[in-house]
């Protein structure tokens, strides 16, 4: 079965115009890796997100983080937010897994960095989370440094949603969740700049899901327990990490303020935020690169004007919604480790509506 | 026309038990007053909340804040977050007259104080606020001293919604907004507790807003066109004060993680937290309250569990939904400054079902 | 007897040059006025920063502010942070007094945009406050919009230090405080920015004062008893005020971060930030104004690299330190309102060194 | 030679009573352990702060985190400060490390659970660090879990001070750097509790360097050159972890409050937290365990009364203070990675002050 998306199911979350593959890959230089585990008692992975086609740690990203539930291991947020910027690709994985990930990061930035001259001494590796100890065992950490070369290795504009890399072992509205994806597409002035979200969804319970403005939780639930008395049935817990990328010249201040607009987007699923949902949101702009160099020349930026920013606030919330609903269609029907049944979204609606 | 909420329609939004009079009052001691401005070009007031019946100088409620979008002139916060303490009642007015509530506010805790043999030489007011200028001249700062003891004169259990004190002249969804109020009631362990809280409604744009899960934004849209060609049609600006009351035990922590999830309720109404939407969340609770004395005694607190502060979250979330629902259906039609019109979201209710 | 400063007795706090004036007003632009309340019972009064010649609310300026100890009741503190903007004059006033000053700004800020042809609808007045009860009769709030427009009537590059306008009735370290001032000239590539500071200085107990890296306040402690028996001995409470300018261009990001730095100045002259010392800094950059129009067009900004930034943290609490000792030598031997005596650091130092 | 510690030069920061042992295991139940790397190019190691005798995961510990300069990797902040609370061991090591400390705390907690019957499946464990690549190859990432469990395998009340542990390779104002510790005594009521800090110190330039009010920096700078014309002569850049824990009954809204307060004691030794030098104080107190299952009860706290929390302000300030100085004296002289010299603070003061 082909992998679907939700406006493959005639369902359009929001007005803002998409960008061309409606993925974070739209906003030009952004690159997304997975590499998927799946062998005996571990389901799960890592995704990178690589921010451009040259090195992160010579040229950083403006860049702004907002916790909006900090039960999470996120790490690489404290930097990020002081100074602004981000030096490294971001890479999401498991909940414990987020050690070996941070220090296989290390590695590879410290790489890349010998090979373009430069001998970094600190780095601020950007490592994101949500656990999926529910289809994965999560104790055993099995991503390592090899996992997030090959997730680097296949890095592209093209990249799967789903049950892949980080989002491998994740639930959503206690349906099978993991990676999605969306862009909007908006104007300032005469030009088109893009916002996109990539997510890997871990929250939610069944009977809070809204679809697109309709309350189908309730359905789903009883869906789910006239289909297979082994349908899962889950508290909402777990998490949502959501990575934006962006193209629109922006201060760290406007990114933040803009990232929090993501949290209307999964409000508008049905969540909110419940205690252990950890969730977190990362962003940074591809416009007003830093040079990590030490001249003494004073940067030049640009920067939207703050009365023009609903336009990135609307696209931001909607990109959010999107890319939750993507991880929900794409992800295949999964077992959870006691047995328990993790469908997919798209089961559901094509249960729902036979063509 | 007496005055609807929205459970009057049949609408029932959340599935969360309702306190007695599903207002913020339901939480024992909390009383609220309004003093409506209604004279020529203003059209604006001051609606005070009163945590309890005793001196709160004397003895501090435990108070948070959490402040969404910080385009706001609320006064009073810093205090309030560094010490997680209340120490006056809360008043909400118009934009620019928070100068004159706030110094209002100081007489008032001077010579309620005096009354009980303190002597007060530093007091934080907390004063919220909504900007009424499509329907009141706010230039002119009409609420002064006088209405603001009027408002307090007042305060009672039962109290009006709508267009009165602090919302007589904010609009909500491009209807006319207001105050609004809702409750919940919650169980740990074998006891109850009450969640209450109350909005000045000020945002949002009409083809954003989402009933009780159903989209009706762009059909009142038509519904207000067709009616009347001075119909108003607004962009989302404005704002939304939300103060949130409570018995439950709490840390300062713990009630703002709870404030937090307000933010879901305003979502479900369709908002997104426009740039000029200043939302800002204060709350207190009635439990753990701290003497302003200079005894060496320790403290002694009680407070949830971590693991059940869902059951709040859910139910603030809710409260905060319907509470906007009620600020909506309450309010009655009236005129903008330039002469459009505001309608009630009462009247779109009943022309959509007669009885 | 001249005001004195504390380069007068041959004490130079640090080692970075300083502006012409060594006062805040040496960033070009920036004003300083007074107004003294000097009647009956009431020994305060109010002091305002006007960041340039021009109507802030047309241009805004690029903000920040960092609250180091929030007990205080700083106004305007939400909005500066969350856009990163100043659009009024600075105020400074004593604590009860902040609602009526509040009011005189927005008052005379409506006044000058209607000069301008501009029609304010939401201002955001910023008000910062130190107790001054000690000296004063705070509860009568001494200051109305009469005497905050006689402040900006008579503001100006040269103003006096001490006991004057906010800084009438403030203590500092036992001793009299009040209203000082410093700046410092730094470098970046060929060009030279300056960075001054204000304060309203009303903290410390005597026992911790720092003369310049001299532990003096044991030997002032014993000084002042000898001298009088009515010798104020304080404990540490009260406050402090810090505005810093500047016209390196900065983000606001980068702004907070110098702010915070001035908290190094406070901890050199010796104090450990008490309970009851609320600390608050608020600054602006005269560089990268922001038009408050609505242009579609990009906003074009400059910004010191951040490796650089060092010269800036360590001018402002260079400048915060000076500033402080400033005001203890200009302000003048002063009574409380039990009669006890507020030496000036002055006399101090004329006792210990007589010419 | 013994290892010195401040007070053995007669030198005696501040006034405040200190416990036994004048460490941060002065507070009952805390342990301190080591690791040391000295291999070839690698001079580091891993020092554990172990909170208490029983599991942390089970019983977590009230904790907070402040963050005075970002510019550092510190991992684990992000939940301890959403909930306010500590469930594992603390660990400190080099900038590089954190990503292997942290993996191998996941897998140590984790065997400690199952030795009491516990399966966590979320850890978040608290990693703090400094940049020590002047004396190390730190690219090489040289902690491994080993070495982590050779830290917990001697952690104990009494442990070493100076260049051992995370100290190893660390620099303090162009000397040689490291672990330092000191605690105060203070009394509310009748009772006495403790104020323990342990400093990993890593930061500042010699001119600035300030020893108990004296500000020495010029004449060690002298004293340096004309040792040895391989002296090191640094920039302020690095980096300071300071880990406090107490027995006082404090709320993690307290605890930061203390935290905040440990920054004075910086700035009594004449650091003015350059950009580089990222400034993170973790704390925790023994007091207000809270269990981590799922009973109904309410948790019953206890917090000292607010007016009281300047006694342990003034002792976290001192305790900071003195903790950097013993780091300072108790390290060794060491060699650069470019044969550069630090001297230890204790040479200096030995040949100021012959015996």
């Amino acid at each position: 079965m082909e992998k679907k998306r939700i406006r493959d199911f005639g369902i359009v979350p929001g007005r803002v115009k998409t960008g061309k593959r409606n993925t974070i890959t739209d906003v030009p230089g952004v690159l997304v890796g997975h590499c998927t585990v799946n062998m005996e008692e571990n389901h799960t992975g890592v995704t990178v997100i690589v921010p451009g086609p040259d090195n992160a740690f010579a040229h950083h990203y403006t860049a702004a983080a907002y916790v909006h539930n900090g039960f999470g291991k996120s790490a690489g947020l404290v930097q990020l937010e002081e100074l602004g910027t981000l030096e490294t690709p971001i890479a999401l994985t498991n909940t414990l897994n987020v050690g070996k990930v941070w220090d296989a990061l290390v590695g590879i930035v410290i790489e890349q960095c010998q090979n373009d001259g430069l001998e970094p001494m600190s780095i601020n590796p950007v490592v994101g989370e949500c656990n999926d100890c529910r289809i994965n065992q999560i104790q055993k950490r099995a991503v390592g440094e090899k996992k997030v070369r090959q997730a680097f290795a296949v890095a592209a504009e093209e990249f799967e949603e789903g049950d892949v890399g980080a989002g491998t072992g994740t639930i959503c509205y206690g349906m099978k969740g993991g990676i999605g994806s969306a862009s909007r597409v908006i104007c300032i002035g005469e030009k088109e700049y893009t916002i996109g979200v990539l997510v890997q969804s871990n929250f939610g319970a069944t009977e809070d899901f809204i679809l697109n403005g309709e309350a189908v939780g309730p359905k789903i639930l009883e869906w789910k327990q006239e289909k297979n008395d082994m349908a899962a049935s889950e508290e909402d817990k777990g998490s949502i990490m959501s990575i934006l990328a962006t193209d629109l010249p922006l201060t760290s201040r406007q990114l933040k303020r803009i990232l929090k607009r993501t949290g209307v987007g999964i409000a508008r699923t049905g969540g909110y935020t419940g205690h252990g949902s950890g969730e977190v949101m990362i962003g940074f702009t591809t416009a007003n690169r830093i040079p990590s160099g030490c001249e003494e020349e004073l940067l030049h930026l640009s920067a939207i004007p703050e009365h023009v920013i609903n336009r990135a606030f609307l696209a931001a919330a909607e990109a959010e919604q999107e890319a939750i609903l993507n991880s929900m269609t794409a992800a295949k029907q999964t077992r959870g480790r006691k047995g328990e049944l993790y469908y997919s979204l798209a089961e559901y609606l094509n249960d729902r509506d036979p063509e």
